[in-house]
C-alpha cells in the first residue's frame, strides 16, 4: 500500500521541553506518604537516607512546571529522544476500521525501553550531588538496563539487585546490564546483611522484587552517603521525568493537527502511562479536551481493576512508607507473566488518584489476547512489542474494532513503552500454542 | 560531559535520496560472472529462472544512478530511514584522541541491522512483477528476518532456509522470523528434493550456507514462476540498494561539514561496506576527495586480508555462476564466530575490484578484540553493537588511537550496522573471560 508522507512526525533536538509537567499541580485530593511508624506524613528528612534532596524534592512538589536541566536535555541524545509519533496506517488497514491509530516510540531507545527517561535525571541529580554509586533492585530487567547505561554517561557506578528467579532464567538481560559496566547480585545475595539473613533462613528462594528493595536500599543507608537508592517507577519524580513522553506527543499532535479521543498505555506501577498521558490529563482537567486515557492492566496484576484504593505499602516486606494507591495487597505475588513490567501489586499514588477521580479508564487482558495483538502488530508495522505494550497494542485495537462497529472516525494514540527483542521466548511459547494464561483469578 | 547540540545530524524523509549510486559506472576492469559450464559471459535470461528481470537488469547494469521508486522511498519508514549520523564525543574523550569520530546509525532499523535497505527494494520489484513468494537462506539470522518483514509489506510471503546449526543454537532468530510471519526451515530439509538428498546421505548434518542457498534456488526454480528467490549481499544490486546509507551519510556530511579522511565498515560479503563506502568512493575515483576506506574483516574469514583475486563459486556446492572476487576458496568453512554476518568465504565482486585496484585497505582482526571495542563502545555511546559492527568500532578506534599517537587531528565516519541484542551471548561469554579465539591460521 502506499504510505503517505505524514506518516510519521519528528522533531528536532531543540524541540525537545524544556520543562516537565506535574500533574500534582492540578490533581485534587492528595494524600500524602505516611510513615508507618509515626503514623504522620514522611517529612523530607527521612527520605535523606536513600535519595538526594533535588529528588524528594520533586517527589513533594506540586508546582506545575520543573526545569529539565540543560545537561539532561544535552544526553537525551543517548535515548535517541526526541521520539517519533507514527501513524499505524497498515494496523488501520489490517482492521478496517475507521479509527485513526498513532503510536507513540519509547522503542527507539537503544535501552528497548522508556525505563531511560528517568534513570538519565535521576543519575544527573544525583552526580550533581556528590553521590559516587547507584543502586536499585530489578525484575526483569528493563530498569536496571536503564540504569546501568545512563550511570555512565555521568560517570558513576552503579549496583543492581536482580530477583534470583530472573537472574538465572533471563541470562541476557544480566549479561547486558554487565556490558553496560554495572555490578549485578542475584537477590538475596550475600552483599548485604538482609540478603544474607534471607539466604540461611531460605537457601532456595528465587528472591521478590520485595527483598531485592530492601537489599538496595540497605546498600544505600549504610553507605555514609557516598550510595543512593534509585526507583524505576511508583514515584512521583519517576512520573515527572516521564512527562517528557507526554510532552513531546503533544507537541507532535499540535504539528499533525491531531486531537486524540482515546490515548492509551499500559499500566504496571504507572510510569509509561503517567509520563505519556499525565500532559493531557492536566489539559482536561483544565476543561482544554475530552480525551479519555485508558490504562491497559495485566490480568496478572489488575491493581485498578481489581484492587482497592487504600493505604498500603510499597514494597512486600514493608519497608517503605505507606502509599494511598490501588493495591492488590503487598503480600500479593502475581503469576509469572511474560510482561515483567505489569507484575506489580500496587500502582502509582498519583495514576490511581487520577482514577479515583474518574480521569483513567482501567482495562485488564490476559496473555494470549496480548501477545496475539502484539504479532498482528509486527506483521503490519514491522515493528516486534514489548509482552508490557502488546498490553497498550490490544487496547487500541479494542477500541479500533469498536469504532469499526459503531462507524465511528476516532483518533486513537498509544504509546509503545519498548520492544521484544530480549522477549522473544514469549513470542515462541505464544506461536506454538503453549502459552499458558496465567491470570489471576478475580 | 557536555554533549554539543551537534551531536546528531538528522534528515527528513524528503531528503532521503531518490536515486541509488551504482559503483559499475565508474569503476574499471570489471569482469563478469561466467557459466561454469559453458564457460561464457552469463546471460540475463540463464538468472531469471530465480530472480525477476528488473533484478537482474539493476545486477548486471553499469548506469551511475538508479531510480529508487516513490514506493520504496515511502516504505523506508518502517525501517526508521533515514537514519541519524552521530559523533562519538565520548568515545573520543575515553580515547583521549584528537581524532573526530562518527557513526552512520543502521542499528535504528527494527530489523536491528542494515539488512532491510536491500530486502525492501527486492520485495517491491518482485511483487510488481507479480511473485507471490520470495524464499532465501539465511546464517545468523539477520537476512532472514529482514526478508520476512518486508515481505509483509508488500502482502507477499516468505519461506527461509536456515543452516540447521543456527536454528537449532539461535532459536529467538527463528522466532523472530515466525513472529514476522515467514515460513522457516532448519536445512537441509525434507521440504525439497535437494534438502532430501542431503539428510539421506547425511542424516546428522547441521547443515551449511551452501546447502540452504541450493535449497531456497530449487524452491524457486521449480515454483513455475510464483516464487524467487533473494539474496542478502555479494551481488552488485545488493550494493546498489544499500548505497542508501551512503548517500544519506554523503547529505549528513555537507550538512555538518565533515570532511572524512576514513571511512570504515566490517566486511562480510560486502553489503554493509559498500552500502557505506561506494558514494564516497565514487567521487575519489573523479578526484574530488582523498578519503580512504578501510574493510575491516573477521580473522575468521579474511577473504581480502588472506584470500586470492580468482573466478570462485558463490556457494559450497557451486552451484551458482563464477564470480571473479577475493577467496578463500569455495570449501573454506569459517570457525563458528559470533559474528555470523562475517562467515563468509568470499567478498562481493565489487568490494573485491574496488580494493584489488587499490581503492579498499583492508584489515582483519580476531574474535575478542573486537568485542573489547563493542564493550568500549557500549560503555561510553550507550548502544550494545552487533558482532559485526565491533569489526567496524575496532577499526575506528585503532585509527583513532594513532592519531592520538601522531597527535593528527583527522576525521573518522564509520558505520554502526546493527545493535547486538540477540547476540548477547557472545558478550556473556567475552565479559567472563571464556571465549575462545575462532580464528583461521593464516
Amino acid at each position: 500500500m502506499a504510505i503517505p508522507k505524514d506518516a510519521r512526525i519528528g522533531l528536532s533536538p531543540e524541540d525537545i521541553p524544556k520543562k516537565w509537567y506535574n500533574l500534582a499541580a492540578d490533581l485534587k485530593d492528595l494524600q500524602p506518604m505516611i510513615n508507618p511508624q509515626t503514623k504522620e506524613p514522611v517529612k523530607p528528612e527521612e527520605l535523606e537516607a536513600i535519595f538526594c534532596k533535588e529528588i524528594i524534592r520533586q517527589e513533594m512538589s506540586t508546582e506545575r512546571y520543573i526545569d529539565i536541566p540543560e545537561e539532561v536535555r544535552d544526553n537525551y541524545i543517548y535515548l535517541n529522544r526526541p521520539a517519533p509519533l507514527q501513524r499505524a496506517y497498515r494496523l488501520e488497514k489490517y482492521l478496517k476500521t475507521p479509527a485513526k491509530i498513532y503510536f507513540k516510540r519509547e522503542d527507539m531507545s537503544p535501552l528497548g525501553s522508556h525505563k531511560g527517561n528517568t534513570a538519565l535525571a535521576q543519575a544527573y541529580y544525583n552526580a550533581e550531588a556528590g553521590i559516587r554509586t547507584l543502586t536499585t533492585e530489578t525484575g526483569a530487567g528493563q530498569w536496571g538496563t536503564a540504569l546501568a547505561m545512563v550511570s555512565n554517561l555521568f560517570d558513576i557506578d552503579s549496583t543492581v539487585f536482580m530477583v534470583r528467579g530472573s537472574y538465572n532464567q533471563k541470562p541476557h538481560r544480566k549479561t547486558l546490564m554487565h556490558t553496560y559496566g554495572a555490578k549485578v547480585y542475584a537477590s538475596p545475595s550475600e552483599y548485604t546483611d538482609y540478603g544474607k539473613k534471607v539466604l540461611k533462613e531460605h537457601p532456595e528462594t528465587s528472591g521478590s522484587l520485595g527483598i531485592a528493595i530492601s537489599e538496595a536500599c540497605e546498600l544505600a543507608a549504610k553507605s555514609g552517603g557516598t550510595t543512593k537508592y534509585s526507583l524505576g517507577s511508583v514515584m512521583n519524580h519517576v512520573m515527572l521525568h516521564q512527562t517528557v513522553i507526554g510532552l513531546e506527543t503533544m507537541e507532535q499532535m499540535k504539528i499533525g493537527e491531531i486531537e486524540p479521543d482515546y490515548m492509551v498505555a499500559c499500566c504496571g506501577g504507572g510510569s509509561n502511562f503517567a509520563g505519556f498521558t499525565f500532559p493531557m490529563m492536566g489539559e482536561r482537567l483544565k476543561g482544554k479536551n475530552e480525551c479519555q486515557f485508558i490504562g491497559v492492566e495485566s490480568e496478572a496484576a489488575p491493581s485498578m481493576t481489581h484492587g482497592e484504593f487504600k493505604y498500603d505499602f510499597g514494597d512486600t516486606a514493608g519497608m517503605t512508607p505507606m502509599i494511598l494507591m490501588y493495591t492488590l495487597g503487598s503480600q500479593f505475588i502475581p503469576s509469572p507473566v511474560h510482561a515483567g513490567g505489569l507484575r506489580y501489586h500496587g500502582m502509582s499514588p498519583l495514576v490511581s488518584a487520577a482514577c479515583n477521580q474518574g480521569f483513567v479508564k482501567p482495562v485488564a487482558y490476559g496473555q494470549d489476547s496480548t501477545f496475539e495483538a502484539g504479532v498482528i502488530f509486527s506483521r503490519t508495522e514491522g515493528i516486534v512489542p514489548a509482552p508490557e505494550s502488546c498490553h497498550a497494542i490490544k487496547g487500541a485495537i479494542d477500541i479500533a474494532l469498536e469504532c469499526k462497529e459503531k462507524n465511528e472516525e476516532k483518533t486513537i494514540v498509544f504509546c509503545l513503552s519498548g520492544h521484544g527483542y530480549l522477549d522473544l521466548y514469549g513470542y515462541e511459547q505464544y506461536l506454538e500454542g503453549v502459552m499458558k494464561d496465567s491470570s489471576a483469578k478475580f
